[in-house]
């Protein structure tokens, strides 16, 4: 089983580094770590990437996993990442997102009616590709599933692999990485957030971070040509 | 404020993705990932990490945090890597480890009657470096901070945060990173999982992995010396 994950530069680390840890401990996976020309990518955390492998040498996907970050506003913009996530789409079982990798998949035409989550301070923007939000930690439509802001990624990857594997193989890779969380605080998503931390998250960066995205959204040829 | 990650060949990625994605969050806080020249480490997830710095290159940290991983069996008798941790500990004013990363610190002389904990597959080994195993998923020992298996590093990163800049800066952190987890099952420790997950991870993976870790540790020159 061919799991394949899709770098690009300015990622957000997470959003990739737990399912990948996560379904890397798949039974039968082999994990494809993908980048345009197989060179390494930026991240938000201070440190690069060296991927596996690049879009051409890499092989057709039984899964394609799409992480997210800042730097989707510059992937759904390049065609080669677009065209390459379109293509290993096309005949992969399972089709699916963490955080703002939705947009990349929303830029190749896969939300198009379809029901699907992101990062809370994105979702008013997946109707721009189509797309229904349905607000859930991890959304599964058909073969297309999609999880909201970075961390949900490990919950997703182990939904997946229940899905795929059962749970008891779910189960037992959740005891190899230990994860019984216990965050001190609650206040993960904005509903359970004290509203003064929400509103000054807000402010100072989603506000300006939406409204860039939304702007690198609507020039995508495929809003151009709708309008 | 620096804060340094130490990396090796052969981590488990998620012990050192998890909490850089959240500490690069802390206000002010200035990120250094380290590895002994420089150089790309092997991860368990088929990819590489390039880090930002070398030992050599790298300043002295205020916070300083070791991840784990199989390579920690070679990484607590590289004496670079040991020495490098030791002299940054010296200084540091939070000295912090994630699963198994907790032996380098050991190898370093830094667990010497300290309480403390890591992934529980490998809890009992605690003892061989003189420190005293606290049964949690993160354990605070004065300037000590250890956490258990691979994603604790995330609840600990927001435990440090909270304690470094107060409650609302790590929740903000939390908001930003929708760190609201909801896995699928419970099961994530020994106490929780179904009786024969658990069996069955020890009898395929960790008595084998436990044991040779335990003959890594032994061959230790501060355990020789004890002889």
């Amino acid at each position: 089983m061919n799991i394949v994950f899709v770098l690009f530069d300015n990622v957000t680390q997470l959003d990739f580094a737990g399912p990948v840890q996560f379904l890397s401990r798949l039974p039968g996976a082999s994990i494809h770590v993908a980048s345009k020309d197989g060179n390494a990518v930026t991240t938000d955390s201070s440190f690069s990437i060296l991927p596996g492998t690049s879009f051409a040498q890499c092989p057709q996907a039984d899964i394609i996993c799409v992480p997210g970050g800042h730097g989707v506003r510059e992937a759904v913009a390049d065609t080669a990442i677009v065209d390459f996530v379109r293509e290993q789409a096309r005949t992969a079982t399972w089709v699916t997102s963490v955080c703002t990798g939705a947009f990349i998949l929303g830029a190749a035409g896969l939300l198009q009616g379809r029901r699907a989550t992101c990062h809370w301070a994105y979702t008013h923007l997946l109707p721009l590709f189509g797309a229904i939000h349905e607000p859930a930690r991890v959304v599964r439509d058909g073969n297309l599933v999609t999880a909201g802001g970075v961390t949900s990624g490990i919950d997703f990857a182990l939904e997946l692999m229940s899905a795929i594997a059962g749970e008891d193989v779910a189960r037992t890779v959740q005891l190899a990485l230990e994860y019984d969380p216990a965050p001190p605080f609650t206040g993960g998503t904005p509903d359970t957030a004290p509203e003064q931390i929400l509103f000054n998250l807000r402010q100072r960066v989603y506000d300006d971070a939406a409204e860039r995205m939304e702007a690198a959204i609507r020039l995508l040829p495929m809003n151009r040509t709708d309008a």
